[in-house]
């Protein structure tokens, strides 16, 4: 019988001028160990290269679609370096939009792919991809530690929320014009998605230790959004 | 010298199972006036037929990303209808994406398509689309007058605004979840690609009379969406 | 072992502005059922929703090859939502060519497609995908009860062929320029595929009871169409 | 303004195993010349080539479909071949369906293919693809001089007509399962697709003085298919 | 577990135009036997019919590349041949790039292509695929016996190698312009790709015994290209 | 008439972790002068990104061909930056093998592009793309002065050729195992293919004023690659 699917979003600062082998060798040695139990879908940000990129791209006057398309092609080829420590236990191409994710998941292997869609934050398109391809939860491994009742940069009393209704986080992004200290980590479109679709999502500390943890040993780590029965 | 390039994204209303031809004729007839002094990016919706066919589908239960696609074939099967009364004078096939988009602009013909990416309206995709080919404004006809600063189903004493600033516009619909008698108008997808690319915007009421009297005789109408300097 | 395929050619008549999903859901259980012992590969008509955009782009002035376009667009859509029901017991997408089903069917899923070429119907396609992909029958589910020797509108004492040899049925289609009451049914080009190919062929009403007993539970029903040895 | 659209059928017996440059150079100088005038569109068959592979996959297994897609390819390289001899004057790309067709020919370029769909006759392609490009005529050059009254290769009194009417050949070709001299020339498909269109039409024995005459210096040759008003 | 994979590249001297069935199912017959050990990919020549398509091309005034595509085409058609053979065992299409081989690999099945990129020969194309497939072996079945220390076409003393390094070889081939006998065997980006990869590689003569000889009973023959440690 | 096309490959040492928006404006401004007098095909290479991408994936285990994609992949998103400032002046997308770059010159517009293919240097894909456009000229940018009679960075008296003919530079590179300081400048493949289409070449150092001088101002730099009669 097919694995269940996860999906998990990893944060583009995994990919940097200076990042080294080994750091990426730890993930795809845990990639394999998760491939032993479900069908895992990775979704690769484009990190401080596509910002090098988008950066001269706007400044020589391309357009923000243009710019979005370009942030695309470098979350793909992250995805591609992260696919090199994988061998044939991976899917062999970085699919390139919705129809190709689900042709890809026949397959039973491992899927790594990047950005799909201009317009969305790969959180937004990881959050369609786990919907499409019936994933049973999306784990988003984000640059913080989950989302907290206002901005922990500026507010030393911060609260980390264990959990918080998909609802309550709509709202606060609506108030607040962006999560507190979560701006970038779920926005709109990706609430939206786990809403309708009812798909259960954790945000939390991207590292091989807390995806361990929060994928393969069922720690409790970061933010639960759930889903208001 | 190219002409200048408008996005003009017309309603699903318009197709349904009681369309007439005489309408969609009014609609090329229209769209041809308007291609001897621009070159037109027609963005159709799906209407009715799309709700038809999602609405069976999500009952049989396929997922709402899976939707998604299927309001994007329909709206296309839109597209081509108004294709039907264009001829040579219009590219021969619905862009499917944004490079496909700049690769049919090249040929200075009229432009037809529809809703492009999942997770996205076509009120949105219509902006991303005005972004990328450097269109000089988006015409958003709709169903409605315009923006309102209450629901005008609901109270009688709502106001149209004759203009409102995309920063208003998007703490509206931050507020209130949705801006007054326009929710599906403009999500704020469409409003941050506006916002972000200093896009001209008009929300107005759909019909081959207004379209003509605001793209080809500058008469206003409905309601601008300004960006404030 | 892979299962042996068989091509089912669902009636574009279940697919209307009146479709109920208990009709759908009805197809979809019987799929199911059928794939185990078969991989069947289904192929959709257009059926009421394809001559409605057919009969407006016709009037629009769409050239007739643009129609076999739209008509090919609609059964597609059909193909979309009959999947709805199946999810990964299907092949994720409607293939569009004879290259693209080869691939499918390597997946060993069931497999839903709708007509692939224009200028031809989609009982000539239905008859090449089993041709192509060595299918052992050709299971053709229409509106009529099966093949009659005069047409049973007009002569009440037309009497219905319990099997016809495809000779035969190619001489009355020459002929009468059409198979008495089954216009549409098998068209030349299907019959002479299963001419050339010795294909398997049976004509008959299209029922979730009439299919389920003829494929399932090997009762004869309609008109079979044999090879003369 | 763009120039009018004609489709030459090309017949394939101007490509085998001893064909000269010289008369392919003979073919490309007249096709240079058309093109002052129109913008042809020519369709290779697949001829002595084309068969000699169809022959050998058919012994060693290959279903018919399939061997129709082998001559297809073929027909696409003797297209190629053809194009050598046009450089820039002609479309870079061979189309491979219907949509290639109507996008190629917005460049304005000569456009040489060869088939298109397995199950149709290149014949019947030619006429699909000048109702899709709405070319003003379907040149047919074959390998003979035209439709006959009956088998010229064996009545010495066959009479060729100077014209037909579809219809009447339409019934030729049911009763006689072929048209005397004619199989292969105009199948069912391309005389429905001709009567569905009203596409004036010329079947004639092709060379290149032949094409000349007909289609630049308007000397009548060969059968006229005419449309019944 | 899957199956290793090897790459044979097939001389194009099987595929001519008095090519027998009988040559070509000894062939499949071989091919399948392989195929109960390892997943083979085999990548088949142009030959003599391709040799005669760019021959008149060059005559016709197309460009070296062009012929190059020409080419490919015509060894595509030969790899279509050959898998007309094997049915279902084998990958339903030729693939034309190395994505394309990579997710064809997947299928487990066996892989018949041609030539994939103007400006390379098949034996550099072969050693590509071997590299990206981490294939085992690359078998490359000529025309000739392997490689000699001069022209045995001039030379009777001419000496075979049992085996060479792949640093003398290609010291060779720089030195001689060819390397004795062997001109079109193994051109310098082959060998830097043997090297590069420390690929094992054989060169010897194509015939049916041969291969089953060397691939199958692991009898030596012609010559062992060696990666010096 | 459509103005001559011409080839320049721009060394990829443009385009790296410091690259300044002043430096790619002053290439894009050139490219924009250019093209008022021919029509320009931009090849770039890829740079130490690429080589950044390249040294982590080779170290995470990808084979060598993977490789070369993942360099291809990078030297595209070089040239995507490049277009950020050429708006509609430039082709929209960049090709990505000889039948896209075909097509996308009939546009008569700017073409930019990188790498096309594994296992041959950006160089010689230069000159195929040169070849098959009909390109008058390879204008060869690269980091060094041109070909020199030995390395001079080891050798201080090495004297640069101001011309040298396409079989000494072969017979150099066969020789030296790599021409004299211009190792990775002019690899066999180019020659070849310089060679076989009689293509003029210049080998020069990269810098905006170099370029305009040898392509738009006539003066002789570097080393012209001649071709014997």
């Amino acid at each position: 019988m097919a694995k269940q699917r996860i999906v998990i979003k990893l944060s583009g600062s995994l990919f940097s001028f200076d990042t080294q082998v080994k750091a990426l060798r730890d993930y795809t040695q845990l990639i394999k160990k998760i491939a032993n139990e479900y069908q895992p879908i990775i979704v690769t940000g484009g990190g401080r290269i596509a910002r090098f990129y988008i950066d001269l791209s706007r400044e020589m006057g391309l357009d923000e679609s243009g710019l979005d398309l370009t942030g695309i092609m470098v979350s793909h080829l992250n995805a591609k370096l992260l696919m090199s420590g994988l061998g044939d236990l991976c899917h062999p191409t970085t699919p390139k939009n919705l129809d190709e994710i689900s042709t890809a998941v026949n397959s039973e292997k491992i899927i790594i792919t990047g950005g799909l869609y201009p317009g969305q934050s790969t959180n937004a398109t990881s959050a369609l991809i786990a919907e499409r391809t019936g994933a049973i939860k999306f784990f988003n491994a984000t640059d913080v530690d989950g989302i907290y009742d206002s901005d922990p940069r500026t507010n030393k009393n911060a609260v980390l929320f264990d959990s918080i209704k998909v609802t309550d986080c709509i709202d606060m992004l609506r108030k607040e014009n962006s999560i507190a200290g979560t701006y970038d980590l779920m926005d709109l479109i990706s609430l939206k998605v786990i809403q309708r679709s009812r798909l259960p999502c954790v945000v939390f500390k991207s590292s091989v230790e807390n995806i361990e943890k929060i994928v393969l040993r069922g720690i409790r780590l970061g933010t639960e959004i759930t889903i208001s029965s």
